[in-house]
This record gives structure tokens, sequence and C-alpha cells, in this order.
């Protein structure tokens, strides 16, 4: 089996690559060889096959990240939020057209690759009094989230052509994402645990009443993982799923970080935001996601266990990385 | 008011053209000029204000099709149905790129046209069963519709940064068409009314209970019109309309005709083709289309108007077009 990763030199790029190397399979089907794509060539890792590093522009794939050995090919490479909305060109590129060339490129292949895609949470909306069902219609207020909702039904409709076989996994937001806090709305919600964590004090720009829909780093590798490996006829011609993450106030996120880590919580200080909450506002806070269990998508699991994951995955690499 | 119809020589962008000609105006402002763009130049028109007709690629827009003085743009280019699930590559260039094309035109002006696009039903599925509510989801079963509810997606989000003023209409199959039949899977729901009032015999390949989501062309006109002339902030931030169509079956289309003029539908012979139902299949057969006639979208009148609609405007340029 070969698989590419588009995006191997991002977070989730490099959780799904370590997961690879750590077993050496995909489900049952060993791993014969390893692609990593990103702007910049990433770096390889330790893996019981060969693993190939290649950069470039993901709207114009080089030879050779998509070949016709390809299996499995996951597609995360993206434009984020933020940056999405601050240089439309580049998001429209990467995120539209990056999934064209993803097509272009399987298309002409004898047996069509499973393509799983990343897409997201906000290429829907409805705010915080938001249960979405499956079959929500996508209704993004940001140009990430139009651009990935997009390139889903392309990829839906490629499938249906027979040009690849894709599944696209809407994420929820990440938390804990490790490392650093950047400049994304979403930010805090990996900030207010991960920043206490490490000792360090941080803000937050909402209610504590506020609710989010979240996954841990774990459970979204895990769920990239089986959607890969999954028997995808079960998926059908509704190649979008709603995976079953957690929806969470902020308030309920703190509590099980100051029961594990009695002390945290005071470093947490109230700092409304007018702009951050009037971005994060309009992303759906739930979703019954009653489909993906029944296709074998592991239910998130709950808040204790999201700093247990954290503290036993990537609190030393991040320390590490900050300097702390 | 500066005009540009996009698709200026098809068969509706000559409908609205001729009603913009006949008026001299769009709602109650005065039209100042009109440009006709399309594949190859149209055939200009008798107008009281300049016509200008230029030809070329959408997806490359040659100057002087959109400008700075541009306020109105009807975006009706496409690559039809049949057309899009043969050539991939056209359909992607034409629906989605030359969507691209007139958002990059839009968004360096000062004044954000506004720009009615029209998508289609195509866009959808679900077949007879269907009622479909203004806020379901797009799950289109052909290459033509994805790239239609993608374009709407990038024509919103678009509208929500300000580089243009979107109404994106999901026109009904439209009957009764005038011309010639047509390769099309839907080309027999206008054709079985078409044919007989010529007097010419045409075949059914569907049973008589089989029910579509209709307009005519005239309300088709004239809800272009109409959203070109609204007051958008009344739409909000949901850019797609579902116009108030007709659902009919197959039957009562032809009792309508049989009604008018008895002895056509002994014209109509059923011969049933599984092919074409299979594809006719998957569209949605009926809407709520709760949302727009209180946006001032008119309700399609019933199926004797479709018939007297025919007969007053498109049968004699049908019987000359076609040497009968």
């Amino acid at each position: 089996m070969h698989i590419t990763i588009l995006g191997g030199g991002g977070f989730l790029g490099r959780k799904v690559a370590q997961a690879l190397a750590a077993t050496g399979r995909l489900g049952l089907t060993p791993i014969t060889s390893l692609t990593l794509f990103d702007l910049a060539a990433p770096p390889g890792l330790p893996a019981p096959f060969p693993v190939t590093c290649i950069g470039g522009d993901v709207a114009q794939l080089p030879d050779g990240v998509i070949t016709r050995h390809t299996n499995i090919v996951f597609h995360l490479a993206a434009v984020v939020s933020a940056a999405a909305e601050a240089d439309y060109d580049l998001g429209r590129r990467v995120n539209l057209r990056g999934t064209d060339a993803v097509i272009d490129a399987c298309r002409g292949l004898a047996k069509p690759p499973r393509v799983v895609f990343t897409s997201s949470v906000a290429s829907f909306s409805g705010g915080q009094s938001a249960m979405l069902d499956d079959d929500a219609r996508q209704m993004p207020r940001n140009s990430y989230g139009a651009q990935k909702a997009a390139a889903e039904l392309m990829l839906s409709d490629a499938s249906r052509r027979g040009f690849l076989d894709a599944v696209n996994i809407r994420l929820p937001t990440i938390s804990i994402r490790p490392g650093l806090p950047n400049k994304a709305a979403s930010s805090f919600i990996s900030a207010i645990l991960r920043e206490p964590l490490l000792g360090l004090r941080t803000s937050l720009p909402v209610d504590e009443d506020f609710r989010v829909w979240i996954a841990s780093p774990g459970f979204a590798t895990a769920w990239l993982l089986h959607a890969a490996a999954m028997d995808s006829s079960l998926v059908g011609p509704d190649r979008g799923i709603n995976p079953p993450g957690l929806c969470a106030s902020v308030g309920e996120m703190l509590d099980a970080m100051e029961t594990a880590h009695p002390g945290t919580r005071s470093l947490v200080e109230v700092a409304p935001d007018a702009a951050v909450a009037a971005i994060v506002g309009e992303w759906p806070a739930a979703f019954a996601a009653t489909r993906a269990p029944g296709l074998g998508f592991a239910q998130q699991a709950p808040l204790a266990d999201l700093v247990a994951e954290f503290k036993a995955h990537d609190l030393a690499d991040t320390r590490a990385m900050r300097g702390l």
C-alpha cells in the first residue's frame, strides 16, 4: 500500500505519518511507501517503510506526489481560516485549485485512489443555538469554509465519476493543539487549556458558557486513518462525514482542567474580545453526528481525556519547542 | 444603469435582453447601455440604448465586458448538464473558473455590481419523493450541478466580502423551450408539448405519473429581472433562491395541452428509455419554495398558461427556425 500525505509537514499531517510509521500498517494492510508533500519538503521520520519528502505548490502538483502506485491520498493541504480571509487569492488557489489538481492527478490512474479530505466545521454556520443534522446545508460565513465546501462538492462529484474515492471529514475545532498560540480566532480554544498546563497565563475572549464543537488531535488522527481504511461502499453518494466530536462549554473545559490540575484555572483571565466573539459566534456549537458512529468513527472521549491526551503525547514536545 | 449579460447569445440571455430592450428600464431605472457577451459575439438587437456585443472565453473575461461602470451582471454563461457530463474539463472551466473570473472582474470595482447567477435544480437530488425546503442541502448527482453549487458558494462568499452582490436563482427545468429537441436528458420535458403544438410526433421516455419541477421561459426571465432589481438587503446571507416553480406530472402537462388543443396528445408516444429515466429520476420533483414569494418572486402560472405562453411568444419563431 502506497500512501501520500498532502500537507505532510503540518500538525495533523505529522500525526498521521507518525501513526502510520508506528504500526507499519493501515488497517490490516502493510504500508509499502509513504510520500510527504508540503510547500517546503517536510522532514522525514523513522519508519519501517521508505519515506519520500517533496516540496511544491499543491495547485501544480509535481510528478511523483500522486503516481499510478498511489492507493491512499490524505489531502490535508490547506490555507486555514484567518489566512484565507486575509488573502483571498491564496485561499482559493490552495483550497480549491489544489483540490482540482488532486482530482486531475487521480483521474488518469487505472485504480482510483482513496482520497481522505479534511473539510471543516467552518463550512457550516448556525452559531450557539445550532444542532446540525448530518444533511445540514453548508452555508459558510468565511472564505476558508466556502472553499472547503466547494472542494467537497468537487470531490464528491469526482467520486461519482470514478476518478477517485473520496471521504470528506468535517473536522471540529481541534483542542488541545500543541505548540504556540496563533492569530486564528479559534486559537483560544486550545490556549485556555494548553497555556495553563504549561504554567502560563492566558486570556479568554468569550463568556464561559460559550460552547464549541471540538476534537482532540488523537481522535482527529484516528478518524482520518479510519476514513482511509474503511469500506467506502458504506459511505454511499454522500461523501461528507460529520465525525462524532464533543460539544462543550468553555467553562466545562476549564472545570475538567482544574479537576485534573488544581490551580490551573486561575491562570485564565476573562478578557472579552468582540472581534473574536463575532467570528467564533458564527460557528455551529453542536452536530447530531448520527451517521458517523455507524460507519465506525469513534466517539470523541470526554474532556478529562482531552487534558490527559495532551499530557501524554504533546506536553513534552510543546515544552521543548517553546524552551520552557 | 449599465448592464452586462454573460451568455447573452443563449436562449435565456436573449429573452432577458429582449425584455430590457422592450422597456428601456430595469425596474424603474433607465438603462444606459447593454453589453452582450458569449463564446462568439452574439447578434445585437434593436434597443433604446447602445448595445455592445463581445465574444470570448468567460474564464478569461476580455476587457470591456465588466467595467467600472457596470451595475448589473447577468451571469448565465454555462456548459449545461449533458455537455458538462461529457467533458469534465470544459464544464469545470466554464462553470467554475468562469464564475471565479466574474468575481475577479467585480472585486476590483469601486461599486460592487449586482450579479444575478443562474444556478439549477440539477444542484439538488432527491428524486420523485423529494419536497425540498429552502435550506435543503445541495447534493448534486451530476457534474453540472456540482459546479453550479460550488459556484454559488464562491458567489455567496464574494458577496459577504463585498466584492459583488449576488443573487443565485436555482432555475427549475424550463418548459416549453423554443427551438429544436436536443440531446439533454430533460429535452422531453419541453418536447412533449412543443412538438405536438407544432403538429409533430414525439416520444415520452418516462411514465405519465413522473413529476417534474418546471418554469416557463417567461417566468424564468421575470425572476432574473426581479433578482437584478430587488433590494438585496432582504436576501440576507443566504444568496440562493429557490423560485416558486410548478410541480407537475407529465400526464398533467399532456392533459393541459389536450384541453387547449384537442388531438395533440395522440402525437405523444410512450417509449420508455431507462437511461433517460435514470438521470431525470435523480432530480427533485418539488420544492417548498416558501421564501421566494416573500421576496417578490412571482409564482409560476399554471399549466394552461405554459401552453398559452409558448403560443403567444415562441411558436411562430420556432416554426420559422425549423422551416415548418
